[in-house]
């Protein structure tokens, strides 16, 4: 009989949202009436319209498709020059990093780069993620082997984590072992939390002294304000020899329903063969690509071009505006209710420390009783989330005000 | 150091392609007046507009995007419901098959599907392809290392090729060994080529005999013109407990370039664990698409929904009439001019045998000399392509028939 991929049986069921979604329900069951006041706090989605710019490119696209002069079929797997020259000038070189377009891989999502990048590293490699995690950086690795099974706390043996806790202001500490992939988010989900340029620097002189590869999520760089916070892993001397950087167009500019992403893979990254040769790992993500992708959309592609004009990335940053100005409403009305808060500033996350003697799940059901607010329990993304919630500025101003009102009656 | 996956190392360099490109570039260089007037006619990718259906379907979902109330974020990894319950009704339940709508999984390109599911079967199972064969499908198992070394020829030590030949009218004998997993593509890319009723129920008997699983590719399932042939693999009764089906829009409604396929993953389907119990495949994909995958862009998926209503539908008839026209006159001129020739009937493709004594890039370097016309060499898809050559229906009319004119003075 043909045989599956084992290593599926050793993932925990989805038990976060799932979780979350049934205490709602049973909730609403029985309080039918705050079925019209609730508020969800707790989702990572895009609440507000696409760019203008982004629709009217994506229009002019379709119309090309529809005239025999104009038609496209296949474009390149790794996506179209016009955009990858776009993403180098706009994204890097304005930033004073210098990235070749051949090294920019167009992508329908940071999700799925996220878990194919894997395909091509080695099934031996000891993966470190931080704690709390986005939970598809662990799932995508036991699913490919690069774990044992799970322990009763949802972790599994096998993997490395990286404790985040305000004492080291949500940026793990160095480790003493060895680990050879290192899954960094920058501004980070869940915590809202961002990385200075010297706790960067520091992780890319451990990557490079040991040769490790990090694995660096900026799928929210476009939040961050504070103009000394690098955007990119590869502001750091040295970077391009160690990482590889996830970026999106999901949560900056409504895309989530629309899938854009890319990849930045330098050159000078090596890694090592099983015949003990150094490997640069550029053509092995070029054969992945080429091989099992066949490129994103002609018409999203020219919608995340659009962008990057003048009308396109003023609509982004509005955007921006929005969200970060419901961050900023949600952490005063929270610091105003006498709770701890860290994110909110440079990220569209809030992390909140649930009032002493609290677990999260007990914050979870207080705010859901209470106040009718859905937020997600911080224990859902690891140990070290424990004793924490999250709040999402994704949401509409009227919402995020009523939000407010109601913590302040707390 | 960090380790990467060295099964790539095993992958021959593409080499078709390339060396195609190269010697026409290399023609074109000591015959520069033959630069107006060569005729590719190797292209597998569609070259007619895109449906007006699918391009005003795809114009409202945008507008929907543009506006708060109507704005969608994330949908269902798997696909929304709209898509999924037209592919039941119009695909299966049309031709008295029925499969359940969370069966369909909505994808953006049977090349990712075909890689995609690899992910979820144990690396240990016996693949066994068609030769001729579509590179990708041996390319993605040697990568996730379901195979030895390369040969000089081409072929990788482990893999099973299964000879298709005039002999067997291009269907496969049952081989007398147990293989795991066997890719069926009908009709087939390269050989043009469909398989009956009762060739595809032997091999079913075959797959449950052995509990092997099929991985039928019908991306070419709607260029069926012969009312007999079936269309999809679940038209043998049994299927549904050996095959998974791989559909695209790609051919059919020229989405090449817009990305949308779907793959069918009956639940009946079973698998063993490496503990030895049995498993049914589908919560596998589901969990992989859910994890790896974040859905097809909503305006594609409208776009794609689109294909079924009648206007829809009647514009893929016009796309499918009118190279199926191609294939005609393509079919008609090279049997006039003495040619032996499979395919090109009841798909885009045609199959020719070289004239007695040439090899495939001998054919090819003819008909690029006398005739400035770009085929594509036979033995570029397999040992049993040696002495055929392919020549694609996806063209306009005026080169066909200009293609048919040079053929008739040859």
């Amino acid at each position: 009989m043909f045989s599956l991929n084992s290593n599926y049986l050793k993932l925990k069921a989805g038990y976060l949202f799932p979780e979350i979604a049934r205490r709602v329900q049973a909730f609403l069951d029985t309080h039918p009436e705050a079925v019209t006041d609730l508020i969800r706090c707790g989702i990572g989605d895009v609440t507000e319209p696409l760019p203008l710019a982004a629709r009217e490119a994506m229009h002019e696209a379709i119309e090309e498709l529809g005239q025999p002069a104009t038609f496209r079929g296949y474009g390149p797997e790794q996506g179209y020059d016009f955009l990858r020259k776009l993403i180098t000038q706009h994204d890097y070189a304005a930033r004073g990093v210098s990235i070749a377009e051949d090294e920019i891989f167009i992508s329908d999502g940071s999700k799925c780069d996220g878990a194919n990048i894997l395909d091509i590293l080695g099934t031996q490699n000891q993966i470190a993620v931080m704690d709390p995690v986005y939970p598809v950086y662990v799932d995508t690795n036991v699913m490919r082997g690069r774990s044992s099974d799970a322990r009763e706390d949802g972790s599994y043996e096998g993997i490395t984590y990286l404790e985040c806790t305000p004492e080291n202001a949500f940026v793990p500490e160095i480790p003493k072992e060895k680990v050879d992939i290192i899954y960094l988010c920058y501004p980070n989900n869940p915590t809202g939390t961002v990385a200075s340029h010297a706790a960067l620097s520091a992780w890319v002189e451990y990557a490079r002294r040991h040769q490790s590869l990090i694995l660096f999520d900026a799928a929210y760089e476009a939040f961050i304000q504070d103009p000394n916070i690098p955007h990119s892993i590869y502001e750091i001397p040295g970077a391009r020899e160690c990482a590889i950087e996830l970026r999106s167009f999901s949560k900056k500019a409504g895309f989530t329903g629309v899938r854009c992403a890319f990849t930045v893979v330098p050159k000078e990254l090596m890694g090592i063969t099983s015949a003990g040769t150094q490997r640069s790992l550029h053509p092995f993500w070029l054969r992945r690509m080429t091989t099992s992708f066949n490129g994103v959309s002609y018409i999203t592609q020219r919608g995340a071009a659009a962008l990057y004009i003048p009308q396109g990335k003023a609509e982004v940053e509005t955007l921006i505006h929005h969200y970060m100005g419901n961050a900023t409403i949600l952490r005063d009305a929270l610091l105003a209710s006498h709770h701890t808060v860290y994110g909110g500033t440079n990220a569209p996350y809030l992390w909140i420390k649930s009032p002493q003697g609290e677990t999260s799940w007990q914050t979870f059901d207080r705010m859901l009783d209470h106040h009718h607010i859905v937020v997600t329990p911080g224990s859902g993304f690891g140990k070290a989330g424990e004793g924490y919630f999250r709040i999402s500025a994704f949401n509409s101003r009227k919402k995020v005000l009523e939000v407010a009102q109601r913590l302040s009656h707390s």
